[in-house]
């Protein structure tokens, strides 16, 4: 089978409450991974800003715009420079009161490809985003774009194979993940490093299971809690692409960091072949995955 | 939350084509895992014979035996001898022409608590499966045992989240995987290596997605293709224990084993709390899971 190469970047970085200052550093990143010869990037979730979600402030809402919208225009002009497609995280306001957490993705001509709305909403203190952000309503859809069919999802998604596998179903070509997890900063070494490694063990059997690439974009820092009733959250980066095995490809760690690599999108039929797993899902015997529990008769 | 301790053993062992021989390695395992307190443990996939699938034979169909069985009853009198629940597998003779990869679950009395039967059945060059296990009809539920509720998987289920998923949903309380899983010899030692890293990343990646541990038992050493037709398999054992975060709790490597550890049952619902996922599955568009696949309209 022949290659079918795509290099890809990711942009890793801090954030703060200067919006600028964070769009020059996901733009400088960019820039840095087209020049490395990156023609799909993906950016972190929520770029634009700190995490807000520390905790419930209505005032937070003011902090989202329309798609298009400002953030959409800046970018797709830095698409279009850089002949780059690039998959952004923003916080939508799609009418007064309504709101979503949404990826966006551009063209290499800098035209809107198309969105996704996070479908799976987390909840748990210091991540309150069941307050901010509807659950989406576009379904699973990937985008299509000139760098291939984008099966996007966004951060708490990452943890459902639903998610990964409905994308893949829809024949997306790689998985991505723009994402802002981290610690709580009292947890003690050992959970720390099971959440970590949950979470990329996690990914990367989306990988396996579906026979695809995977891309992973966490911010990085420490962001205080505002309303000071926690100790904040430190982002733990470690963004990484993984190959269709769930191998991974490339990987980078706690730093601010443009992590640029090649994905050879022939390799998942390759893999696919020896382990056809779509061929043998048992669909005749999957109905009671749209149940919430299997109560006991 | 308390600590509901359950110590659970692994046998993990070379089979050949004595079948005495093969259940005297089992029998002598279960021993020494009960010896070390183990309450439940779990058998390799097919562990009275060699992984005979390597061809397609169909004189082979005579190693099938009914359920119960002779087996059963062996393996049930060493259940009640040493008080521990088994998880075995066998080739399961239903009626004549009718067979299947069968889990059976014997009681620390050593009655049968339940069956399981293999609902993913591979076929890949070396694993032609299709050709002698009718695809399972029992679908996905656990067996309740004195050690708990059991959510028994067999070897190919492990790389179907769907799978998985349908037990935690049914209220399984670990997740089980008798296996047998080796290497092509010809494959180049990174090929083997992704192998064997993404058989391990799923199932971790099960316990991750459920909240629950994960206990998988394979066989180990080469066995050759009596046909000739390939090089045989080099089984390349690594049977593990996960607990809810996917965390390894203790792992072989490929050499005959017997893995005895403890499992906390209640983190589970500790992990749960933190990491809600069935809490937050988006049943409401989940639908498409039960299609082979989401054909462009």
């Amino acid at each position: 089978m022949k290659h079918r190469t795509l290099t890809v970047g990711l942009v890793q970085h801090t954030c703060g409450e200067d919006r600028d200052a964070n769009l020059a550093a996901t733009i400088a990143g960019v820039r840095e991974a087209a020049r490395q010869g990156a023609r799909l990037v993906l950016l972190q979730e929520l770029h634009t800003g700190p995490y807000f979600c520390q905790h419930e402030e209505t005032d937070y809402f003011d902090r989202a715009e329309t798609l298009p919208g400002p953030s959409t225009d800046l970018l797709g002009a830095v698409a279009r420079e850089h002949k780059v497609v690039i998959v952004a995280s923003l916080f939508e306001r799609r009418a007064p009161g309504l709101y979503h957490n949404t990826a966006v993705v551009l063209e290499r001509d800098g035209t809107i490809a198309g969105k996704y709305r996070k479908m799976h909403i987390p909840d748990d203190p210091g991540y309150y985003e069941k307050f901010y952000f509807t659950p989406g309503d576009l379904g699973f859809e990937p985008i299509d774009t000139s760098a291939g069919r984008l099966g996007v999802l966004v951060c708490w998604d990452q943890w459902f194979p639903e998610a990964a596998r409905l994308m893949a179903l829809a024949g997306a070509d790689l998985l991505l993940y723009p994402t802002a997890i981290g610690w709580n900063p009292p947890d003690d070494a050992a959970e720390k490093a099971r959440q970590r490694e949950a979470w990329i063990t996690i990914q990367r059997a989306h990988a396996v299971a579906n026979g695809l690439p995977v891309l992973a974009c966490n911010r990085v820092g420490y962001e205080p809690d505002p309303s000071g009733h926690t100790e904040g959250i430190q982002f733990w980066g470690h963004s990484f692409v993984a190959g269709p095995q769930g191998e991974l490809l490339a990987a980078v760690g706690e730093q601010a960091a443009v992590l640029v690599t090649e994905v050879d999108l022939a390799r998942s039929e390759a893999v696919r072949r020896i382990w056809p797993y779509l061929r043998d899902r048992r669909i005749d015997a999957y109905q009671a995955l749209t149940l919430r529990y299997r109560d006991p008769r």
